[in-house]
């Protein structure tokens, strides 16, 4: 059904218009019947429905759900197409529950690994979140269900999480923090978009003018609305002007009231509000048109999809001597209480109720053929040394084939509200882990944790295997990775480190109680880890499988692309081994020079690729200027540089066997103006002022090696020399002005700013 | 002689006023006849002088002068008294040799050990460069010359120092690499300031408003002028109006004349113009009055003053098994090229031409009684592996009962002008050194370099002497300190690192082509290594001496005290060993907990004491706000908050045995207004608020708690209720502006309004 907005919004009153940026109740829109105008429901996600019985009531039940692995692990998966079903999956949940948003994808990137909430959140890298966070939105939306990309933005931590200021430069926000947003914003068109509770660079994320408006409506085209996190409102009129829609939940009629008040002192112009209502009608009628009564969806297809799903996150950390997947046959020992109740899914607003939970220890029981044994090993609900707990452990250990421990963190640990401050698995687990290792050597640890985690007893297990938290069919999924009806395939979203004091934002983190700041810059994750030559325990985009891949070659269709231009690099990859298997193929950019700071290198494209034994594929990547380039703070925009980049591809971030290089020219201008302080070699790189440059830059080094001169016969010894050749050298980095007075110009400055005007005019600036 | 300077400037033409604010030539300022201004010398520091044999000639001679060891060696003495002389020293030569002004001390902060220019700056601490830097100006400006502390501000690097914008932020700005400059001004008055060639946060240091007007001129009261380093001009109106007096060199006419032009014009106030002239007028008549014609010093005690020195400056690393002091007795085997000819000072503008030099082979032979060989090992002027050279030195080191060997880095590795890119000595210079420890146990290393390299070879090495660039008398001052003539008593004004990829400003060292980021921030030099728990080589504050020190007590004189009282803290320290000696005793302050990130401790005091065998002596230090306080950025000013600080003292930053602890009461306020975003914590610590604060805390956390409950009911497995707890742990420092709304506040918007304003009357803001 089509309507026209803009009539109706010009039929309702100041106060109705109002009353539509702040919520009914804790989950609901308002209404306004006058006009027609609907009320629709919002819940919680992210990977699963948390609906209230009644939205209206805040202590009604929730309703059963399916819970999927949480987003550390689906993003484990790399596999776009799953992230795509389950988001179809979520979307028929809401239609069933006549749901018309659900709330997620969570793409925050995962600044330090204490941050309470990264169960939630995708990986350090913002490419890999922004690709897992489309493919969620688009999922869902194909459902008629609309999605809520939160929390935007620069929302890196629980501590203090109300009131923190975030300051975080320029670049890096663009480059780290926003660019996790844009996929969903701009490739899964999200119908909305949750603020954050924090202050980005002092402003609330609820009222700030730059994130709102400038980089989401503006710069990504965002056509749906804005809502609060709940309760992350502070200034309503102000939040209103800079890009805010939606006040969540209801908090009185105060608000609304000031919103009234606003435009009919002046304050604030009316079509600000009409326009942030048009922005929500849009979305709530679109979402009220696709609801579907009676809308049915099939729970065991749902369930299988979580287990098929939570087997392609988990990631295979080690396997000595080939220890997995496990011989049937085999007499296993189950060991620790993880696998009787297993962590499937996190604390907080994300906590679903699920229908069915599938255990660990029956899981093994109905796949092995072997004897099983089950101890328990340890508490989950007090971290101490249990003797006895231990000892039976171990006696069951020495008495099978096989020890497989399930580990991990319990709900306490971790959860959206706090952050962590250590990285540590409760000792009595480690101690577990020691003593039964030194009895049995065919020891496997199985993972059940949000985030990363320091191994001391890495070197006891033969075997470990990440789980995540992998939602309501974890167990079933574990069973079926150890016992190889599934070849794992996932890989680390985000690096595991060897120590805390290793962690990029160390330094920094969770900062002060008033601000904190993110002087790491960009170097978060492997972007740091590999910048500081720091070795991790596991870096990122590791991860073995129960067969053997190798990449036999890269190719790439041009050497030379100007940054209008892509380039295609394929890469080729086999499976070397007997067992058919998943690759997840990584391309890393690399740039070989740069005018500023980069990492090292960079991720800009990934496949998930299924190969039978022997089998070969290539794999086409296409890289654009995008894949190039950095956010240049002068002209707050992207720039491909004009220089060689290295393409490299494998099957890690720490491990890149194949190589191409590609040079890119540039057709743009990185700074706004020519000023007396534009530098040399910033016109030495466009056509247009290139000859002019290189004139201007030999006599400025003339008359310098002049003056050089005149000191040398001074100076015996020498003492300026090396200081000469330095500034000789370093010659084009100097900016115009250079030209003019003493140090190697004899330039007017008269005649610098007629040079200058020139040069603008020729670059039609 | 008193000048009515406001009458005479009344008098001059602005052409007249205009021409005084550039200089004459390289060396001299513009005299004006007719009113009787004269022209002044200034010339190049800090160490020594480095003057022109005629200042308006650039090709004339350097004239002979005393080298004194560079700053790097002067800081490791710890010796105010020391600095002090060596300054006077240097006034004595400015005064002989006609000169008015001597440029330095230069007192940048060692961000990076790479900074090529390293070898002038004093620490990387700013209190201690800041206590040295102080007595260096009172030391010269005592014998009537003038000093120019320099260069302001945040020059920490070589590598484009023309160009580079440096992006700091305003605290570490502040606590960090302006606070160096504090003492030489405030303390020291200087009589000019230099300012540094980059830009700070976007502006030139010489149009830079902040460091010029608001620190300088307003917050520190500086009451002489401000110079460019030679050549650093930007804008030259702009760089007057934000606080620059004197451009230097001349560089043409055209410069003053738009000074001229600007007053005409009336874009420039003619009063800015006459403060410039006043300030000016005011230094160099100051000057001009203190010649002294045919003033003479004496060469021989300059001399004798610069070998005691480099004595102090000295910093015993490791002396395993009491190798040193050398007993005169035994055979030496004197090896390496620096021996023979020493590496005693740095390229650039402090290169001084010396009257005299200490060659340390020669003065060895003269200290021993028992045979001296010699062998060159290496060569100066390439790094390669000479096996002739080589095995000749073995040979006579496996025939003496010691080897010494005089080893560093050639004058091509460090220099003004530009940066390091590594911190390795010469590889043939650390080859010659296992080969020769190879034979020879007894091996001692002397060390000649700026900066810290790393040493690969330590463990080789038993005993190893840093010699820093120590002048002139470097060479025997070494064999003093070998054959325990002075017992060394030097400590590290700076960490030496143990790999380059582990210093603090490492991923951001030298920056990019247009911009270079302190994303370190605070954290430079021990505030990173302490924070980030990496074991440096040798750690700041750290250096042996040939006996022994006990610190045997600590006591305060109050535990609890105002922040505009101070509180005495007295150490005690014992010489426990056989030989008179010098213990630096050093004092830190670690704040026990804080709102804003904090280095785990700072250095606030310390003191050189001379101490017989057995003696024991009290030494007391007085720690007032300032050695409590962080830069607040909301009052842009020092703010000690209330707290527990520890005081610890000890032999080095990483040994401090002796602890006390007191409390510190703010009287202050860490906010300008009272706003709907001020914090509970904030207006807790703050006697006239507390208890308004308490019970809105209170009334909020008790909605906040209902609110839980209200969903813990609906919740089962309590996925809510970490979060809850979490939120309530946290409320104290959330804004007042969650008293309203839904989150925990029931107070209306106009209340909360009433409620700021009442606050901030009775606050008085």
């Amino acid at each position: 059904m089509t309507r026209n907005l803009k009539e109706l919004i010009a039929q309702m009153t100041v106060e109705e218009k109002a009353s539509l940026c702040s919520g009914l109740n804790m989950w609901q829109t308002k209404a306004v019947e006058r006009v027609g105008i609907p009320s629709i429901v919002m819940t919680d996600g992210p990977h699963g429905l948390r609906k209230q019985e009644r939205p209206g009531d805040m202590s009604s039940k929730t309703v059963p759900a399916t819970c999927f692995p949480s987003g550390a692990g689906l993003a484990s998966s790399w596999d776009r197409n799953l992230i795509r079903e389950v988001g179809q999956a979520l979307g028929e949940e809401c239609l069933a529950e006549d749901v018309q948003i659900i709330l997620g994808p969570a793409v925050n990137i995962k600044r330090s690994p204490l941050c309470g909430r990264n169960f939630e959140y995708f990986s350090e890298d913002p490419y890999l979140a922004s690709e897992m966070g489309a493919q969620h939105v688009l999922g869902v939306q194909e459902k008629g269900v609309g999605t809520s990309v939160k929390h935007f933005a620069a929302n890196n931590q629980e501590t203090l999480r109300n009131s923190i200021n975030t300051i975080v430069d320029e670049r890096t926000l663009n480059e780290i923090y926003l660019r996790a947003f844009e996929g969903p914003i701009t490739e899964g068109d999200a119908w909305t978009v949750m603020c954050a509770y924090n202050l980005v660079n002092g402003d609330f994320c609820s009222e700030n003018e730059y994130l709102l408006t400038d980089v989401l409506k503006k710069r990504w085209g965002h056509g749906g609305f804005v809502m609060t996190d709940w309760g992350a409102i502070n200034e309503r009129v102000k939040g209103l002007k800079a890009g805010l829609e939606l006040e969540m939940p209801y908090a009185g009629p105060e608000r609304d009231r000031m919103i009234a008040e606003a435009v009919k002192s002046g304050e604030l112009d009316e079509k600000v509000l009409d326009e942030a209502v048009e922005r929500m009608l849009k979305v709530i009628f679109a979402a009220y048109d696709a609801r579907q009564e009676g809308y049915r969806y099939d729970r065991e297809a749902h369930h299988a999809l979580a287990r098929k799903a939570a087997a392609e996150c988990m990631v295979l950390l080690k396997n000595e001597g080939g220890l997995l997947p496990l011989n049937p046959q085999q007499s296993v020992a189950v060991i620790g209480a993880l696998a009787d109740k297993p962590r499937y899914q996190g604390g907080g607003s994300s906590h679903i109720s699920p229908y069915r939970l599938d255990e660990a220890l029956a899981a093994v029981r109905e796949a092995a053929e072997g004897e099983v044994g089950y101890a328990q090993g340890y508490s989950l609900t007090e971290d101490v040394m249990d003797d006895a707990l231990m000892n039976e452990a171990v006696e069951l250990a020495a008495a099978k084939d096989v020890a497989v421990i399930f580990a991990g963190l319990p709900d306490s640990f971790e959860s959206e509200g706090f952050d962590r401050t250590h990285l540590d698995m409760p000792s009595s687990q480690c101690e577990l882990i020691r003593r039964v290792a030194a009895v049995q050597p065919n020891t496997v640890v199985v993972l059940s944790n949000g985030a990363p985690i320091v191994m001391p007893w890495l070197d006891d297990a033969k075997a470990v295997l990440e789980g995540y938290l992998g939602g309501q069919a974890t167990g079933s999924a574990a069973a079926d990775v150890l016992f190889g009806k599934v070849n794992p395939s996932g890989k680390l979203a985000e690096t595991f480190p060897v120590r805390l004091e290793q962690t990029p934002a160390y330094l920094n983190f969770p900062g002060g109680k008033n601000e904190v700041f993110y002087g790491e810059g960009l170097f978060v994750g492997y972007r740091y880890y590999e910048a500081k030559k720091e070795k991790p325990l596991f870096p990122f985009g590791y991860g073995l499988s129960y067969t053997t891949f190798a990449y036999e070659q890269i190719e790439i269709d041009k050497e030379l692309i100007k940054d209008t231009e892509s380039v295609n690099v394929t890469v080729t990859v086999r499976n070397t081994g007997s067992r058919a298997g998943k690759e997840i193929v990584q391309l890393y950019v690399k740039p070989v020079d740069s005018s500023v700071v980069r990492p090292v290198k960079e991720l800009k494209g990934f496949e998930k690729v299924s190969l039978q034994p022997g089998e070969a594929k290539k794999i086409t990547f296409t890289l654009d200027k995008r894949a190039f380039a950095y956010f240049n703070t002068e002209i707050h925009d992207w720039f491909a540089e004009t220089g060689a980049y290295e393409i490299v591809a494998g099957p890690s971030s720490a491990d890149t066997p194949l190589a191409a290089e590609v040079k890119v020219v540039s057709t743009g201008v990185p700074f706004r103006k020519v000023t007396r302080n534009t530098k040399f070699y910033e016109l030495l790189a466009i056509p247009e002022t290139a000859a002019f440059a290189e004139k201007a830059m030999n006599d400025s080094v003339e008359g310098l090696k002049q003056m050089g001169a005149l000191f040398a016969e001074s100076m015996g010894d020498g003492g300026l020399a090396q200081l000469f050749d330095a500034v000789v050298k370093w010659k084009k980095y100097d900016g115009l002005r250079s030209m003019a007075g003493l140090m190697g110009g004899n330039t007017s400055e008269a005649d610098l700013e007629k040079i200058i005007r020139e040069l603008n005019e020729k670059l039609g600036l």
